[in-house]
């Protein structure tokens, strides 16, 4: 089979350029949509399509595409399976990687059920609860274990990312010690910023951001 | 009191200019820093200052603030107080915002108790689900409905905004009813992509794509 894209080697020299944040950003959607369509069995897509579809603008789409290498063929468009398979790469979805879990209370529960970990290939290979009525207990397969257990979780089951889904006055001792414990990457919930030493990567998902963008752009409508 | 930055005349005007989607969302990110600036009892803040917590250039702070009008004066930089109270104004958080919840399973529990939207002037007015084992039940200080007196809901509350925690294959007929019964805005948490007619808008909470961010950027660093 012909080679789609470039070729690896050149994906790895190419990480080492600067990426907007919100090309990266759209790199998901990207993917997401090609997915999709890949589903639809759909074989090929022009930057025109995808542009339509995000509402974006097929300029901003190849510009996107062309900080990651030569994917698509002038007048044929982008494969639409190739495409997706080059963006999980550079993204690092195509690998499965384990997550932690810290804060088993409301949140914490509805992330370890939510599909849309396990679609994606992230799996919640531990969890953690500061609270001694929660520990031994159940979590789906997991059994919630005690915070002094992080440390040896992250080595045992190379785990380099943690979900921090507890209550906002707990969540920066909780990052200071993940931080120490070697973990690489944290998706906070909590609602408050967190500050992590350089080596550590940190999105923080705040659910009033999310409603203050809903109600800006519902009032320049 | 002096009044601060333009006045609410020029503010509605200036809501026609066409705003990039990264500067309505960094507005956000503005108005946090400023609240907590503003605890901290800091009274004025430079571009520079606010550009190097948030991690983005002074330039490009004052090109979004100049979007929405003349707020620093040079040499002095903003007033904190003052560029909050604006931001909210812009943003739309100058009052409170009743919003209804349609799915009270894990998530939407973990949702109706979260802080942060309590903080940020958004109620959780209401409370659905069509299971009728959780209809009539307590969540928090609502009872929840069945699905069917959504549209009476929405008329008697004055409810605007509709939060969509039900599981992906529920989510777009909800979002279609929620549509005609009159909802303006749509948060939805479905790991799915929902189409809505184009005078609701939405913003989708994708779980996946926010831990796609954290590993796109802890492989770049």
């Amino acid at each position: 089979m012909k080679k789609y894209g470039r070729s690896r080697r050149n994906s790895k020299k190419d990480t080492k350029v600067k990426i907007p944040k919100a090309a990266g950003q759209r790199l998901s959607f990207y993917l997401r949509e090609l997915e999709r369509l890949h589903n639809l069995e759909t074989e090929t897509i022009s930057s025109e399509q995808i542009g339509e579809i995000l509402g974006i603008t097929s300029s901003q789409v190849r510009k996107d595409l062309a900080l990651f290498g030569q994917f698509g063929l002038p007048g044929l468009g982008y494969n639409v399976a190739g495409l997706a398979t080059e963006l999980r790469k550079i993204i690092g979805r195509d690998k499965v990687w384990n997550v932690m879990l810290v804060g088993c209370g409301n949140l914490g529960n509805a992330l370890a059920r939510h599909k849309s970990f396990k679609v994606s290939g992230f799996n919640i290979a531990a969890a953690f609860d500061s609270s001694e009525s929660k520990t031994g207990k159940r979590l789906g397969h997991l059994k919630i274990q005690p915070m002094n257990q992080i440390p040896s979780a992250i080595k045992k089951k190379g785990i380099s990312i943690a979900i921090i889904a507890v209550p906002a006055p707990s969540a920066q001792k909780i990052a200071d010690n993940l931080a120490k414990a070697g973990i690489k990457g944290i998706l906070n919930f909590a609602p408050i910023s967190l500050t992590v030493p350089k080596n550590v990567k940190l999105v923080n998902v705040d659910l009033a951001v999310q409603l203050e963008q809903l109600i800006f752009s519902m009032a320049r409508s």
